[in-house]
């Protein structure tokens, strides 16, 4: 639906890129994808059993795994096995994307002009990047900074002092000042002299009717996008680390923290100051207390509290003893 | 003493809001007020017996609450009885305040010049709105922008890229760099469609001698103030909530958060990262240790620690088994 | 090797600051320092018996404390012995050092221009100061300050919303949107009518290929430098304060907190949200789970969670009860 058009891509045959190997059907790569939105001419990748169930209903055509975790790809799928999955996709993926590792300053940005977008107001010092778009009767606080290739819906109010990148904004959001949308995850291969940087070809999608509060950090997707749900309100200093999932209707409280590629479902509550480690799922109807650290799945209509966090009956038992 | 003349208001009477209602004092509603500070003509509201005591002492003219809670208030008081009294303040506080459920951002902000100020000296880039009112002596870092109607002492030193707005700061005040002052706080009505936004007509007052550090945001009151008292200090990026009050020679360290409404008493300490929940009181002279939650109210003189936080001694005795 | 000359500095001799009081070795005050790095006619201070240890090696010339702990310091060093060593310090910092208490704006900053610095690319309305000085190939994004003195090595990213002063950042570093280094650190004495602010005279020191992402904030030393380490990433949103030492090869997640003076060391990882007191000593290869509070030392690879942090095991053994 949303493209990732974000980032230069190059237009590289698989063959290119593994010269020695033989492909059935070769072809440019369409996108490098995970697996569970991977499609026809895609790259992916499997990593962990973890995601064993995507990796059976996989759609790519070409998957970079492990000799061991091939068995659980459809066979029509064409492997890359390598040793270490995550290098060699960091390899491959600053191949084909340009510059999608580092957060080069946008040199396209311009100072926003009257008329240049239809019924679109803006404060002084707005900067504009080149093919933004911006939909009408939005509002653009003073010294926001939109970078290139940005959407931006109507009736949206952008506060003072933004800066977006990488992203698309639906519809009648309201984000207040000073918020960090787009930039590049904390993702990187660990090495001893210099650390490998993690290529970062995802983006922020931000749903309509969103309200986010000042000071947020949202960083885009590495492989995955960072999605925010329609009609969920997120209050000052939140981060929300790459590939995260929030679905709609949600509460985020001040201060709370969540660590890459979790899934949060709809009418979720969480208190300030809670932190929800990575990789987790996150039921729908679910209240996280305040000051919570999620450690572990949670199941719809939960209500927990805690670090780690456990039912709220457990967490009131233990500390009235 | 401080008005919120920081918002358009338009003169109302009471019984253009209530057509079909018999007021017997039937009055232009001069301010939508909080039990405990609401005067003649003031319009209050009422929705928990929380606040059963400033609900008998209060001097409002005319308050919003339930049938059920309507008997604790004073009989000369003239009470519209509804079933869910934050959802009809929302409505009214919205007929009266114009734009105050959304930050809209301020086309009145124009470069700050030379001169316009006595004896005020402005960085490069700083943004000034209307009716703005900046003491003698004092400084202003580069990209601030102060918007309209915001009044600042003298003696104090703003740094640069902070944003205020509907704040009144008092003198010799210290506020380093990137701050944000006067948001609307985290208040709404869950819909689950599309929430209504809880119209915030309060201000952020910041009394004489405060020193606040980096990126803090502190939102303005929703019906109340946000307030902090004379010479306390705030270390980096803390979060303050609409309503909270602080006391006087406070010391709070990096990363505090405050949910809303909270009353915190004066040399009150406290380290960082710990978490105040909303509608506590903290009482005068008590220190609270760093990563605390805070989930009771805490009497004078206690020093506390832990999550939920306890007395320390039932906090080292337990964590020294 | 790096000198805080970031900071205007009056020479005095030891003399002219204790007329009544008689030296052996009169000179003029070359720095204050502190006691492990303070060299011949440096003024130091020993103020706690837990340095006992490099009281005992100092090599400053001078040295304010306590009648009490002036055994502990070599016979060579010349004593100011005092009730209050820190209050005392501040004084006497106060005068050697200019305007080093509060944060003033910097006047000296100019829009930067093309040319001026070879080959570095400049964003819109970056502002420089006097003296600053800044690698070939470094790139700096729109509306970043750069405050005067502060040194920037070459092939860095400096991205856009920053405010920088008192730093000497080296080679190939990233560092993302918004984020603040070399602020004024949260020293002072408290009193009740007005609390003395500590003078912060030393500087934010980041060594060669760190990462920083957005929303951080790094607060120069009080008498010593804070410093992180070559190699090392930080994440969103991290607090660290003045003094604080990081060791090479680490990783921050986000919104960690660093009380004063902590020393982190190398290969240290540090889970989402985990804070860590002040003073503390934490060894090589340690690993801190995400939410934990560190308030105890913590020997070389050690893996450590919960709050308060203790080894794995027995958090594990405890939450699975």
């Amino acid at each position: 639906m949303y493209n990732n058009n974000f980032l230069k891509k190059k237009s590289l045959k698989i063959s290119s890129l593994y010269p020695k190997k033989k492909f059935k059907n070769d072809c440019i790569i369409k996108n490098i994808k995970p697996l569970n939105s991977a499609e026809k001419n895609d790259l992916t990748f499997y990593d962990s059993n973890k995601y064993k169930e995507s990796a059976f209903k996989s759609k790519g055509s070409f998957c970079i795994t492990t000799k061991n975790l091939s068995k659980d790809l459809p066979s029509s799928m064409e492997t890359i096995i390598v040793p270490n999955v995550l290098f060699e996709l960091a390899k491959i993926a600053k191949k084909i994307y340009i510059n999608a590792e580092i957060d080069y300053p946008d040199f396209t940005l311009k100072p926003a002009k009257k008329n240049t977008f239809k019924k679109v107001k803006f404060g002084k010092n707005v900067l504009i990047g080149k093919n933004v778009k911006i939909g009408k009767n939005t509002i653009i606080g003073a010294n926001t900074i939109i970078e290139k290739n940005v959407i931006i819906g109507q009736d949206c109010i952008i506060g003072s002092g933004n800066i977006l990148k990488n992203s698309y904004i639906g519809n009648r959001v309201v984000l207040q000042d000073d918020c960090k949308l787009g930039q590049k995850g904390f993702g990187f291969i660990p090495m001893k002299e210099k650390n490998i940087k993690f290529p970062h070809i995802g983006i922020v999608l931000i749903e309509d009717d969103v309200e986010i509060a000042s000071g947020c950090t949202i960083d885009r997707g590495s492989i995955d996008d960072t999605c925010i749900g329609k009609n969920t309100y997120i209050d000052n200093q939140v981060h929300i680390a790459h590939n995260v999932k929030i679905g709609s209707n949600c509460m985020i409280a001040g201060q709370v923290g969540f660590a890459g590629s979790s899934k949060i479902g709809n009418n979720v509550s969480i208190g300030g100051q809670a932190g929800i480690s990575g990789h987790l799922k996150i039921g729908n109807n679910v209240k996280i207390g305040g000051g919570s650290g999620v450690v572990k799945n949670i199941e719809d209509n939960q209500i927990v509290m805690g670090y780690p966090a456990e039912s709220l009956r457990n967490f009131l038992k233990k500390n009235n003893e």
